[in-house]
């Protein structure tokens, strides 16, 4: 219980039971509403709803609790990719992507995108300090992979380039969401992008 | 002296001299480096090489200061922008834009956009405590109504939507080249911005 690695679950769901997981996902979800700086264990443990002395028997830092928030939320991106997987069409699983996105754009108004905050806050520390922005962009990339695939099934040279690209458009939207606290920003710019996948697929 | 607004300068230049005009820029520039939390008076004291005591002069809170930085990437976009209104073309201000923030991408690889990221940060506070996420918001509704001239200027009807698209690809790149730390990100998608731009101009 103290590999700092979140265990893979067969079932495809999110962990709910275990206090290690659900401390691992609190972490995720406060880290998200207030920042890891303003985060104090105690926050987490209360989020859990776990008691504070047992967190440390699970986690004896912060920093380990920010690594097990980036575990959950690659564990979370596996879990939408599974699910995502299960559409026939490459482009039917990239616009079901966008609907996602979509409905969370309240949540995206009030604290911006869950995972793009979080390795945005990561890379203002020092280098080389403590290697969890290169965790953080190993999540990244593994989104940025999956979207990739997509466009290469779609028949598509310029695959990579375009699922940077898509990646892109959705973190900047999920910006201007949070910046300007419009949750209409995302439902408008993700109806384009979505109409830019159009022009993409084979005629 | 103790008013919060930075005055504006006939002179169309970055400020460079007054203490409070340094406390700013240099505010700005430390929330940049390595965000609001994380910093203190004494770090912007010693970036504006002024003594810590005076800094109380001028800033009571660390707030207060957050304001002025507010205040500073406001002018710096003024500045920008007035340099830019200087070509004649609206498709030519916007590939300039373009190129001063690839021209930045290594600067971005490392801490992200200066305003995005700042934004970000202070979007992740309680509801309504202090109004510094609509001193922000306003900085961001202040490029994109630019952005939108622009694209009035030639001749698009869906000039609001394309000015929003626009901006949400520069936050997205400029998220990405962070997270990835890949200046290259910034300098690929800022040429497809381009090109993007291209297709909007008219035949």
């Amino acid at each position: 219980m103290t590999d700092s690695k979140l265990a893979g679950k067969p079932d495809g769901a999110k962990p709910k039971s275990g206090k290690r997981e659900r401390l691992a996902s609190a972490a995720a979800q406060v880290f998200h509403q207030q920042g890891v700086e303003r985060t104090t264990l105690s926050d987490i443990a209360a989020a859990a709803d776990v008691p504070l002395g047992n967190v440390y028997y699970y986690f004896k830092t912060k920093d380990q609790l920010v690594e097990a928030a980036i575990g959950s939320h690659q564990e979370s991106l596996r879990v939408v990719t599974d699910q995502l997987d299960q559409l026939p069409a490459p482009l039917d699983r990239l616009k079901a992507l966008i609907g996602g996105w979509i409905e969370q754009r309240e949540t995206a108004a009030r604290y911006g995108c869950p995972f793009g905050t979080l390795a945005t806050e990561l890379d203002k520390r020092e280098d080389g300090l403590d290697g969890l922005d290169r965790a953080a962009a190993a999540v990244m990339r593994a989104l940025i992979a999956w979207v990739e695939e997509q466009f290469t099934q779609l028949g598509r040279a310029d695959a990579p380039e375009l699922a940077v690209s898509f990646v892109t458009a959705y973190q900047g939207m999920a910006v201007l969401t949070n910046v300007l606290r419009d949750p209409e920003v995302m439902t408008s710019q993700g109806r384009r992008l979505a109409d830019w996948l159009d022009t993409l697929a084979p005629a």
